[in-house]
């Protein structure tokens, strides 16, 4: 099992590699597309993390997972459900997720299992998705709960998890992942409030890539989050949550 | 009043410039920041024309029309309710519109002006807008009506609006439109169908830079779709919509 990471080093320079232990394998070109070891190892602890990859949309599900379509007592869906997290939402590893101005409602955490594309995706057949999955990660996907359902006629999808850092990934990606044996863990400044497994979902990570290829054109570093579980809650400023799916590691925000 | 447009010439090169009746003199560098003109004119007819601009996102308002909200018996909201169409919708003038494949249903065409942001904006106080704002394009925001309510426990905005194609930015940015003067017109195989003033707006240009700005961070080349009103309607497959808008152009899409 591969795990990449990109991060910036003490010069102010993007880089990114493989992980064996404390230990970072630098890479160079283009990390879905014929990278190349330079050569030259730094250590993990010398670096700041950053998001594994930049993705042009984050694709995120709603309903896909069946023990929480039965508590919120919802027909699982017949085609996967989503809204459209935009690249400017992104957030890396350690970074803080940053309450929007003005807004003084509650923040959720989402725990959850991220596809991240490695080949261009547009109508490719269930059969041809593993191609074009470079591998997986975790994703929280934060939202501001209140702004929801603020208005009566329009659920504000896209705004409530489109905000800036809002769209946590990391810390890496891992490309050879056994979901169906994984689970998802989400603690609270410790506590554990998420521990679902993924073999529950409604949609696989195959069909997720051939359904959504089907709705529009996925590119390399793309993400689909695979929507979360049961569990899910507010945080309060100051807390800290930790996502982690044994084989990708732990994705740690503070808000 | 500058008129922006993009293009591709005859050798697959990409550039852009200003339109002068049907000669473009060309510019190189970045178009909002700096962009210096070659001294090269080349004739309109000679080159084919591409979105006047590559968004991150599009930021596509819902209910930003009073004589919309009255027929549909809607309030008018109090903040800007908008989904996003990701960066893939993108299509450019003349560029066919592409019914999804295994989609047999309605595709409705929707006129609308978009705000092309100038300048990275994040929190910016309603009098500073202006300086974000590079200019103005016609947009069609085309929609897969019938995947709209497939679901009865949520609208999929993002999958209806977000297919590759669906996106049609141009002709041309306009960067001095006096747009409370102005009114969006759409034609149908040439029939008149939509014909409203840009006057009767929610929330101004201004407004919706200001507090989309305070949701998302907007980058140079983001468009704002402003929202439609009176109007919409279905399109058959072959048929031609132009969006017109008095000093940007006419936007021309077939089905």
């Amino acid at each position: 099992m591969t795990q990449w990471i990109r991060y910036r080093t003490d010069t102010g320079r993007t880089g990114f590699g493989t992980l064996g232990g404390d230990r970072i394998d630098e890479y160079e070109g283009d990390l879905f597309d014929g990278a190349r070891p330079t050569g030259v190892t730094t250590a993990l602890s010398d670096v700041v993390p950053l998001a594994p990859c930049t993705p042009s949309k984050i694709v995120a599900l709603w309903n896909n997972f069946r023990a929480l379509a039965a508590k919120l007592e919802k027909q699982v869906p017949a085609h996967p459900l989503f809204l459209i997290k935009p690249a400017s939402s992104l957030a890396g590893p350690d970074q803080r997720i940053e309450r929007p101005a003005g807004y003084g409602g509650r923040i959720a955490f989402e725990g959850e299992l991220g596809i991240v594309i490695g080949k261009r995706a547009r109508n490719v057949p269930p059969a041809e998705t593993p191609g074009h999955i470079f591998g997986y990660t975790c994703v929280n996907d934060v939202t501001a709960v209140d702004v929801m359902n603020e208005d009566p006629n329009f659920t504000q999808w896209c705004r409530a998890k489109g905000h800036d850092t809002f769209g946590c990934l990391g810390p890496a990606i891992s490309t050879d992942l056994d979901w169906r044996a994984a689970r998802v863990v989400t603690r609270v400044d410790g506590a554990e409030r998420q521990n679902y497994p993924l073999s529950d979902m409604v949609f696989s990570p195959a069909e997720l890539v051939s359904l959504v290829s089907h709705d529009m054109t996925l590119l390399p570093g793309d993400v689909i989050a695979c929507g979360t579980s049961l569990g899910v809650g507010s945080i309060r400023d100051g807390s800290t949550v930790e996502i982690s799916i044994a084989g990708i590691g732990s994705l740690v925000n503070r808000l």
